[in-house]
């Protein structure tokens, strides 16, 4: 991509953030999904609108994507989101292998507008009891069994 | 809870989990969100099923959760899952505000039968370039527009 489409992309990621906040709609957070030069999935931040925390822009921006080619593997695919993202973002742009990831706004420019994502990044790195949500382990032997049927399974599509 | 209420729970979490191996739909993961004692939520993995890679136990069972209450917020709700959260999926907990979070099977199981939670969670603590996945910086004081605008406005609804 030559540095007018990325800008042209980013801008794109930018206007659904904006458009969002003027509408009432969500918070400013764009997101936009590119195979081969072509915009294949897009969205802004609808958690309110959705009654839906994980509806991120993009987390939706890669679900409509991956429902636009047919497959849950986005490899080559670049994301532009108008903001780093969280960490529950970050993950699901790792398990969809996503490539390559263009951001404006950071981490700690969303804290100070009032959004969490920084600390979310520090609990990750807690042990479970120090969490601001315990966690806490419960018939880890009885869950092996799943474990060891999915390493047997004849069937399974490893994904 | 009573005990006997926490075991019952996680083990819908574990059932979830291994029916889903056994029909072939997807991994070894389900999940189940509870409030005042009662499943307000619960799903296996889908990922492959839904052609999602969000779609994770979690992720799903706290979007369905959502949809029965009618809201985003999930404070006072406990999660069984049975493995260990991904990064993805904590932080869509964080968000969610759960309360409570029970886990069976850890990370450590999770990698010892190919999936990868413990390699995301590595590379959320790795600077930008380091990452397998790149990400660079761009166009940010134009995206700063958005978040001035949600600053000043009136009609927005924080979450």
């Amino acid at each position: 991509m030559t540095p007018e489409d990325l800008e042209r992309f980013m801008r794109r990621a930018i206007a659904l953030a904006t458009e969002n906040v003027e509408k009432g709609l969500g918070g400013p957070f764009g997101a936009v999904v590119v195979r081969q030069g072509e915009i294949i999935g897009e969205s802004a931040n609808s958690v309110v609108q959705l009654n839906d925390p994980t509806a991120h822009a993009e987390i939706a921006a890669i679900r409509l994507a991956c429902q636009r080619i047919g497959s849950f593997n986005l490899e080559g695919c670049v994301l532009f989101t108008s903001c780093e993202p969280c960490p529950m973002c970050l993950g699901a742009i790792y398990w969809a292998r996503i490539s390559l990831v263009y951001y404006a706004n950071d981490r700690h420019d969303a804290h100070r507008i009032g959004f969490n994502d920084w600390l979310i990044y520090q609990e990750l790195n807690k042990s479970h009891e120090q969490r601001s949500i315990p966690m806490f382990r419960l018939l880890a032997e009885e869950a092996r069994v799943s474990f060891d049927l999915w390493e047997r399974s004849a069937i399974k599509i490893p994904y």
